[in-house]
């Protein structure tokens, strides 16, 4: 692992997630730039302490001249946005497999040139884009792969929370203080950390893919350096349209991301903060409530799902279906095993550029005085 | 009352509401340009023969002979769009005051003849913007006024419904088809027919005007010939961003109605579908759910409430609140008594001027190849 | 109308649902014992001065000599428990027919003899036991009967109040005072005023009769002198066993009835503060939700419902649903029609006689140390 | 570990909540009576064949014998109710830890020898009843217990579940199979399974004990051999009354625990399959809703909650708050520290004495024909 000392906030989620179905086994890390740090969160994760680093130079060398069996098998990138890119391609390069929190780089090169490394060693990469991990996103997605729905003509996606309303990045709160950096964070405020988020969920869920959008990103919070509110357009590729909304300034929200979608035999309609739920409605028939280990009967749903249903399953169940079918992945390929679709269902380095790109694309139309249509990808 | 045959729906829907409170009685109609439909409904609704009329003009003139007292004090006008303007400008020339169904008239020009008008007779207007009858929906309006909810920056507005999303016009629906026909509805479809109420909600609950919009409409359904979806980024003359959604092919939606109101101290979250409730989320406060009839405790609320808490009130009262308002203005006017602000709380003209500008400049603005910002009233 | 007077509660509630529909006008009344009251109110009602009384039996003599078609054609009596049957039997000894709110009498001695005297007068007679005018519980009913959900074996019905949580009797608050007054009341308190309204909806809904109960009342609040809290283990007369709750020391809650009924295929859940949803649970099926206007497709739901789906009808709507049938009953008869089942479906007094001896039944178990089964209508 | 293979149901959920903190490793087991399927399952749990046994005493045994530091440190016990009891006083003699399911043995008899022996030993004991764990359980003890609710009158505790309405135990299906057994599953069926759960719910959420209780227990299911379904009367040592409701045949629901205590100032309701969020009711103030992770601001909830608001946990890191807390106070104490009262907040052994006095008392009380209070822990 790189990053997630005991400072840190995400590297702790990842743990969890990573334990939780006994694949996965922490065995090095260097936790944090402090190498004190580093030490005492390494001890605090029970880790001998020859395998706590101080660099991830030193960790990655160090361990791949350990024998085969004994080094570690892949490593967790939890630094911010800007330091993804050159641990991930020094990982690769020593024949680690890698799991990298997203936004996947700090700029959209750095993610063509992941993509390069990762055809070039052929290794295997997973982005933990999370909010795909739910069994009922998954199981929506069926649905609309099989034309439950029929032919999708409208989504609407938001992203709202709360925490930003205020200047927190003056107070001393780390979390606050890179996110809103352009220097760690990159072009995008907002919608880079949590407007990638619900872009991705829109195209996972609906197989679709936004060609081109029209946004409206707003500071409101004054002095801030990036965007902390916005929302956007959507033209998707089948001629679907959609709505786009990430806000950290609605005060009072949580995480309160939810998706719909309509075709023209019904819609559904999944709300993260009850994830075990997936109302469904029907153009002339009886609203469907499917849940989780219950009615959500599909294999996929249940190859990702731990517990029978009622028994709510939440954040880090979905967090930690990323983890086991990358491990699962993992390990076929190193059996020498072809893995199931299943197994791979977590997100790559595609979803990765495909973040960037959305983040280039809702910048060059949101910060403009013009409003206007923007193809995806491009920058105006 | 003028329309509202037992061959029509809304006219059903203002009598219901009207007759509630005992303030209003139904003393003459003519409820359909089908003579016989207008006889048969009349009876139906025990009417005299004598006073269920077959033209508005006859009503109007006839009416308007009769002994004060006896003859009618004021009309209902439930006709489709293309129909309201004439009648209400001939019921107010005959001295009588006029209730009016949205959106108030076929042209933004009619809507300022309208209000001419108005001014000229000095006599009593009604708009029916239901929804901001809902008590909650006041109740929310008074806590932003009185900066509960500090500096407002951002509202999401919406209106889902699913009924159009087939062609229902060409199945013989009464109410699809007029409303889908650019002669009888105006130049806006869905945006007329709801866009139009929630963008009234918006300026209504946070007493902010929307002073430029960008739009997308949308019209999903093949040959349909006005829009069915849409949506417009709105921004508001104290600077706070807004997106109002409206879409009637969201398959499987009857009357989803929401506005989300967030300033820098809280945020506010009401639903028509369970208008009783309303969700206040602070930041850094627990959130708090208030009641109609219990904790939904403003003056205006309550005079907008007839049972306690805990027995729901919904559509046919916040309807209801309208007329009774409207009710209570013209019989204190009448007994020369200036009425109370909160008789006084219904929409009038300058609501349905904002209205048909709205439909004006979402129409300019959303038709448009190129995404352009357009002024509110102006047409590019 | 007796009683109602502007200084009363439920009688307005009365007036709002008759009024509602346009089937029903006020003509005259008696609407307090209070004679200044009674004339103050019955203007405000904008009554004739001479059709207003100052006692019901000076009513029911004047208004029984005033031409037909001109008299009044039947009551409404709103007092309290001990003035429902002396005004009902000398209404119906005058001809008029009878609505009357619930708890039907003051003991079941006078419920059998109002019994009487409806077979005597052949008139109509309507309880108004509310809760079962909803759209939502008259599917649910039809659905059951259908067999549906197959053999009932269970049923919860709850109805959880808080206003009693306080001595308010002692603060002149007039609901409160006559409502925990045996002297008013009658044998029971919590169970008289809302247990009978569950168990009269546990009834209605399922078709099944209650054959024995056993029960706990307590009284929670110091020196009050009726129960105010109590529960019934409930066995009914096709095997299903039952669970009733009913407590007006709930501190918080407001009308929180709810009904689950499940047989061996699946179950039904309805809740009336969010009355236009009935949800339905299936043994191995999705769970479905039922909505008032759309997929609640029986005749009796449409029947009994006013505005299209997504509009919430209320508690006012169930109540006027009541009035509605029960006028719909009266014209016939008075036509010399058969009234359909439709205009049949509204409580009567039978529904009444099963309420008081729930209440005696359920006192009779509930009040002693030791706990027992009851048979229904019997005492120990 | 002693059960829990490949083929068990409630093992697999053991694992995942104690791997989950990374506090927790799996050395050795004895997963199946099988012991083809204790080793192939030991294998797919990644541990050395010598590790895995074939019978629990043959682990006891041998993992003894092993130094410190390298043997076991406790055992979990996940077989049927009936094989409880042996294993774990086996395990106390050979000196592990232990942490058991729940009901804590077979009969009550074992339960008070089971403290005995855990008295005799001094080691460390843990019982998994799942519920206690969740962090807004917690944090409403927590309220209760500082008197933010007042004196508590009224608790409902509930527990309905649908997957026993038909005879599932014939079709092969394992979980039903010993549950509805007398011989493997003691003298309770749904009591035994889930009325514990919701028992030690009430205890433990208001710290009241039950001190007598009334009961009807039922069999719905032809020639089903246990309860499946069952309500009970309960009352408290401060005077509080309660309603028990337990249900294996409300076809279609899922686990739909439900909890709300009522004082004379306020009320909470807790569902458990939305279990972030705690609602409060308050007398004469509005609704909260309180959120783990931001308003659910106590110590205690911090303690027990591992991310952010709005992102749920669920049943597994409710679990998990169990296995955590038991493992910290076994490494305090074998640290020499003294545990902190958050590390010992874990269901033991007088919880499960309590468990089965109430298995006792509702059998007792429920299963005559006559119905009488018996006070806790007698049999009549």
């Amino acid at each position: 692992m790189v990053g997630g000392g005991t400072d840190a906030f995400i590297g702790a989620v990842h743990r969890l997630a990573a334990f939780m179905d006994n694949q996965i086994e922490l065995v090095c890390g260097c936790f944090s730039i402090n190498p004190e740090v580093s030490k005492s969160s390494g001890k605090l994760y029970f880790l001998p302490e020859e395998r706590i680093y101080t660099t991830y130079q030193e960790m990655f060398e160090k361990e791949s001249k350990l024998p085969e069996g004994e080094r570690m098998d892949f490593v967790t990138i939890v630094t911010p946005n800007f330091v993804h890119f050159d641990p991930a391609v020094m990982a690769l390069d020593h024949g680690f497999h890698v799991v990298l929190d997203k936004p996947m780089t700090f700029t959209l090169e750095e993610a063509y040139k992941l993509k390069e490394k990762l055809d070039e060693t052929g290794l295997t990469f997973a982005l933990t884009h999370t909010y795909s991990g739910y069994p009922a996103v998954k199981h929506a997605r069926k649905m609309i792969a099989d034309g439950q729905l029929g032919k999708i003509r409208k989504i609407f996606v938001e992203y709202p929370q709360g925490w930003l309303s205020s200047k927190l990045e003056d107070t001393g709160n780390a979390q606050a203080s890179w996110r809103t950096d352009p220097k760690r964070s990159g072009k995008a405020g907002c919608m880079g950390d949590i407007g990638t988020h619900v872009h991705h969920l829109a195209e996972y869920m609906t197989g679709l893919k936004v060609t081109e959008l029209c946004a409206e990103l707003n500071v409101f919070v004054p002095n801030r350096l990036l965007d902390d509110d916005g929302a956007a357009f959507l033209r998707f590729d089948n001629g679907a349209k959609g709505v786009l909304m990430a806000t950290q300034i609605a005060a009072g929200e949580e995480n309160a991301i939810r998706i719909r979608v309509y075709g023209d035999k019904g819609g559904i309609d999944w709300e993260q903060m009850e994830p075990n739920t997936l109302r469904v409605k029907w153009l002339g028939q009886p609203m469907q409530v499917l849940r989780v280990g219950t009615s959500l009967d599909s294999a996929v749903a249940a190859h990702n799902t731990r517990v029978p249903g009622g028994h709510p399953e939440g954040y880090l169940e979905a967090f930690a279906n990323i983890y086991r079918n990358f491990a699962l992945t993992v390990r076929a390929r190193a059996n020498g095993e072809e893995p199931t679709p299943e197994m791979l269902d977590f997100p790559g380095v595609d979803d990765g550029i495909r973040g960037m790109q959305f983040i280039e694309t809702v910048v060059s139309a949101g910060y403009n005085d013009e409003v206007k249509w923007v193809k995806f990808g491009e920058t105006i």
